[in-house]
């Protein structure tokens, strides 16, 4: 596809959100076409099935979060990665199926590699072109979300070492896959994150 | 598992929650304890689910509708059926995995076998132990749905080849695992159907 497919992944406060949109508005300034993206949620049955896994009081069964999460990953990229791919678009996406790895897999016992399977699936088989992994120890995290106002979320109020699962989770994918990885030290300045993604990415756009 | 795990599956109007109660009454009136399910929408969490993929208005993408009916069965599997058939109870269900084949694989065209292990991964490998196919023909099917009070429903409302590619679908897992299935006519008495049921699960119950 001719567009170009660029993804952030990382715990809870390692600054995603930020990122994603310092980049979109670097690009749009450079006068590509830049849809920003996250899931889960990013679609309007997203929305609702994000409600469904992340608001809900009670039990919810391991493998049904993770097929819960497969779905809206199907609705999003069907109706709106790819589509933005096959226009030339850049999508540049705030968690994809790396968390899904990282937190279903890793962090609610699954097999890491059924619930790949189960994500490629889902996504007919799109994968990202370049994928940022904001790195941060799980003790900043904490810090750095208590100052913020907290929603609800089922997977955060996790205690005990289920962050330091998910971010070695994380940090194995990336090593599995260098080509795709860059790593970043989430703990920097935003500024300096900014410039170090813009450096691994402006080059493919020629 | 001790407990013993009955589904009817058929095209809507079918008589399949019909031949499910009949089953289950029957069964309890010989003192076993009988848990009567459904999918989808058998908890809380598949009433929550049912509801997004069935009634709602605009596209969802086939993907997606597979993995939602696929997250409703992974929770009720985990939560419901396997829980009752490790204490030996009977499980006398309306719809199972054999409804996703045919309605997701066949009529919308993803890969049948694609979708029978997505449907065996959220539930953990669970085959029924006996499966009534109440085999009607769609033209009778519509004669009796109109003349019911009808709710909404999305796939209902394919129309063209959909429910003839459905029954044929249903046909070919039949045939395909003869010792599960039995098939009936359900143009039959709904009594006649009830001792043609009684008469192949009986003996399983000793």
């Amino acid at each position: 596809m001719p567009g170009l497919f660029i993804t952030f992944e990382g715990g809870d406060g390692s600054g995603k959100s930020t990122q994603s949109a310092l980049l979109a508005e670097r690009l749009r300034g450079l006068g590509h076409e830049v849809v920003l993206a996250r899931e889960p949620g990013g679609t309007e049955l997203g929305v609702e099935i994000r409600h469904l896994v992340q608001h809900r009081r009670g039990h919810v069964a391991p493998r049904a979060e993770a097929l819960l999460y497969a779905a809206d990953r199907a609705h999003h990229v069907a109706t709106v990665v790819r589509p933005a791919l096959e226009r030339g678009a850049v999508v540049v996406q705030d968690r994809y199926l790396d968390s899904s790895i990282a937190y279903q897999g890793a962090g609610r016992e699954l097999d890491p590699e059924e619930v790949r399977d189960l994500s490629l699936w889902a996504a007919e088989g799109l994968l990202p072109d370049v994928t940022f992994l904001l790195d941060l120890d799980p003790a900043a995290s904490r810090e750095r979300l208590g100052a913020t106002e907290r929603v609800y979320d089922r997977l955060e109020e996790e205690g005990g070492d289920f962050p330091t699962r998910v971010r070695e989770k994380y940090l194995g994918l990336a090593a599995a896959e260098p080509e795709r990885f860059t790593v970043l030290d989430a703990a920097l300045p935003a500024e300096a994150l900014a410039d170090a993604v813009a450096a691994r990415v402006l080059p493919l756009l020629g």
